[in-house]
């Protein structure tokens, strides 16, 4: 089965995505809300917070565990995958969030001029800099922290003015400089699409993230059918432990709290189990 | 010595004034970065961690701790004092913030009609309302929580038309109910006391809960001598340990972050030590 890791409730964002984009698959989603969020933290707390996630995921029987989180995808990924997967779990693999928007983004940029909105750390971490000049060396990228968004979303405000004036101060400076392609680097911030879209204007196009990742996903799938056999075996073994279910949400806090705020995120009710790690 | 426990830095505006009243201590403040914010989190988890914290301040020499956080005296003091306290340290003392602002606002309410404004946890716990209604049974208590203002204050919003905006939102319905007196219930909100001052208008009393927590903990000291005299005893001793400084500032994330907001919260550049809990 494949595992979906967030610090918290912005996973969702991803995860409806992917499961709309291959349903036939079982998954677990893990928030890590009793340390969330993770976007002011330093790097070395998100690195033993994603570690323990991760491990945790891939102990459940998960082969393939997607990194929904930017700021874990920014500060822990590659130190996981290039030392630490291949000791422990050298037949899984981890992907993040932050390398299929930035292909994209190098693929549809018309002139190479892109803006990269997130929280804090992942903006600090430069990551989507480093990911998108490894694509593209000529890409010119601009990039500002809008840290106040995250608790917008989570107290509902979405549509209140104090959220359009967070966002407008946020894209005042990427505006200026002429982006014609917009990150969203943050999994809360989809949910702010329309106003973000609103406020940067037609002539740049603002990257729906989920989508993208959603979609890079299936072709990753498709291109390494090693991985994607390991995660169909497992697919009827969990439907079977589960009553059926084929997707589990956990969370580190309380459920309750889970699958109130985490309903609002996928559009539908869901049931939450609280675990240790 | 004196232990302040806080979840993160808003601690910090209890600690100063501490500091300035009781000069002569010595003290170690720990603030949970690594855990913070309390505010949205279940009760079980602002317990669990609250307890770890406070252990970890008594195995360090405190005799007396002050949890300077209103989320954690809302869930987790009471516990603390009659169960857990009684067992494992029963030379000890726990003070919270919640009942020393408690006994100035009802002295000091002319009409009887209190306002309370804190986090989603402390407003949800109804740790003011019961108190306030044990000090006098009589009294009419209105209160609102106001989530975002812990992030604004911890991004530097403080004089921003954002955080306005949100405290007029916060105060709407206490002025309608024309309340006499308002007491902010979280310990980042004396930074924005002199916008709540303006915003609530002069009819009403806001109190300043760190001052009022500081002068309630000197009496406390004058009339319990058996306290006061074991934390002098150890006030030499942590002296001499750490190199002639009373104050010892513990995180359990970064201490250069820690370092960094610390010192605008306390006025002066401070020096912070990262532990383990």
């Amino acid at each position: 089965m494949i595992g979906i890791f967030d610090s918290g409730f912005g996973g969702l964002t991803v995860f409806k995505e992917i499961k709309r984009a291959l349903p036939d698959y079982s998954y677990i989603y893990l928030g890590d809300n009793l340390r969330a969020p993770y976007g002011g933290r330093s790097q070395e707390a998100v690195y033993q917070f994603t570690e323990k996630a991760v491990d945790f995921l891939f102990k459940q029987g998960c082969r393939l565990v997607i990194i929904a989180c930017n700021t874990a995808s920014a500060e822990a990924l590659r130190k996981l995958q290039q030392e630490w997967l291949p000791k422990n779990y050298p037949d899984c693999r981890i992907l993040g969030v932050i390398r299929p928007v930035v292909e994209e983004a190098a693929k549809i940029s018309r002139f190479g001029r892109i803006g990269v909105v997130g929280t804090k750390s992942t903006i600090d971490s430069k990551a989507y800099i480093r990911e998108l000049k490894t694509e593209n060396s000529k890409l010119q990228i601009f990039q500002n922290s809008c840290p106040l968004l995250v608790p917008l979303v989570e107290e509902g405000m979405i549509k209140k003015p104090e959220t359009r004036m967070t966002i407008k101060k946020c894209l005042r400076s990427l505006k200026e400089r002429e982006i014609d392609t917009l990150i969203l680097g943050c999994t809360h911030y989809p949910l702010l699409m329309k106003e973000f879209e609103r406020i940067i204007g037609k002539r740049v196009k603002v990257l729906d993230a989920p989508k993208v990742v959603a979609e890079k996903l299936v072709d990753y799938l498709n291109r390494h059918p090693e991985i994607e056999s390991k995660i169909e075996k497992n697919k009827t073994h969990l439907r079977q432990d589960h009553g059926g279910q084929a997707v589990r949400y956990l969370t580190t806090d309380s459920s309750e709290k889970f699958e109130t705020l985490g309903s609002k995120f996928i559009g539908s009710k869901i049931k939450g189990e609280k675990v240790e790690l």
